[in-house]
């Protein structure tokens, strides 16, 4: 039997400490090939290049791993490595491991999930992993070995069509994680603030800033698994429908 | 009482003959401001900008409406409105009119539907419209009467929190439309195939080319909808959670 094949991609870019941190964790694991931005793509969400054409070019990540950067966004890479550079379907795909949180709301803006989403509709058993520390000297360590417990368990269990999963690691020494936690999306969301500057030439210009605000008090949302110091587990699906919205609309509407 | 306020987004941009047709058709019902893309921004998907600074201009697209071109994302357009440009909370936000569908797996890779789920995740009734006709030249006029229906709908009866709506119109005569059907998202995707070719320097470059592939053939999807002769409204929501998945994972790991 061949060795899973399982590809590596992120958000950050392809020289972010976090992807080297995530090769680590899942080589034992299988053949790990790695397609990756040139360029940090924070904040891309879902997006994609449609007018223009992408660049490809093998690079060195790790020995024995073969890697790519690609000039497109995280979900670009998902991709082009399945049509152009992986000779079969990967078992699985990891994403991350993302420097700063992915959980609740964060989901929606962050190109490590989308790339993870896009794998999932690829039919790819897929997870993205992200570290609650934005720094670049973040320690990835600790997070090691529960990466590598949930690729497992992907390529054991493999998971519901049309899912996928949110992995988020609090930024804590590996004596004081608490272990995993299955949850779901907290209801949280960012108040922004745009700041306000002058150019030279006297034009303004504004910063996006912004506090992240968690309305949610339940229990069972990542948003509290994190604050109480265990990795949280969110099952994420790409069918946005709001199923129980639509006898609301019934109702309501003449149609 | 002081007249509905409603923000008008899109993805095409600021010039597109799509948000005029929205405009046109929203007049009526309130105050309208515009704040828009200065440059197209389709499948731009929930992304932001994060690491340079926005610039806002006032320009005009239709006497007696406010309308800004900024120059971010579509979601973007959304958050500066509601900080910046705004004085209070719109009563509705609709994006679009979309040159071309966003049904299906399309929205996920959709700046006008992220716009409207930015504007929900705000907490303003909020709802993206699409013509499915990719044409510069398509005519939206058919649309109109669909699209101030709803916006009217939102307005009054408002829409469950946390939820929003996807509207897709097909490309047929006024005749030929047979009127609103709420809907389910269809299970879809696009089939990829990069093509490439070879710059004057020797050098491979790729291009995006792709198939949408409908694999559900359910009677209830927005697929099933537009190629009846519908227009598809899919209740959609934010929270990503795929709630079924949860037992699986808690049957089959060790957590």
């Amino acid at each position: 039997m061949s060795k899973p094949l399982i590809l590596v991609v992120n958000d950050d870019g392809i020289t972010a400490p976090g992807i080297k941190a995530l090769v680590e964790s899942v080589m034992p694991l299988g053949e790990v090939v790695v397609v990756a931005p040139d360029s940090p793509q924070s904040g891309m969400g879902h997006a994609i290049t449609i007018n223009k054409p992408l660049r490809l070019n093998e690079v060195h990540v790790l020995e024995g791993v073969r890697s790519f950067a690609c000039s497109g966004t995280p979900v670009d890479c998902v991709k082009i490595a399945v049509d152009k550079v992986l000779h079969r379907k990967p078992d699985l795909c990891v994403s991350g491991i993302n420097h700063g949180s992915n959980s609740s709301i964060n989901i929606i803006y962050s190109g490590t999930m989308s790339a993870a989403v896009e794998a999932s509709l690829e039919g790819i058993p897929s997870v993205g992993f992200s570290l609650c520390d934005y720094s670049h000297e973040a320690d990835f360590e600790p997070s090691k070995k529960y990466v590598r417990y949930v690729a497992e368990q992907l390529l054991k269990n493999g998971i519901p069509k049309h899912s996928l999963l949110n992995v988020n690691i609090p930024k804590l020494s590996a004596a004081d994680m608490k272990g995993l936690k299955i949850c779901r999306q907290a209801h949280a969301k960012w108040e922004e603030e745009y700041v306000e500057r002058t150019d030279p030439f006297g034009r303004p210009y504004y910063w996006l800033t912004g506090k992240f605000v968690n309305y949610d008090k339940g229990q069972d949302t990542d948003e509290w698994a994190l604050a109480n110091g265990y990795v949280s587990v969110v099952p994420v699906q790409h069918d946005l429908t709001a199923h129980h919205v639509i006898p609301f609309i019934n109702e309501n509407w003449e149609v």
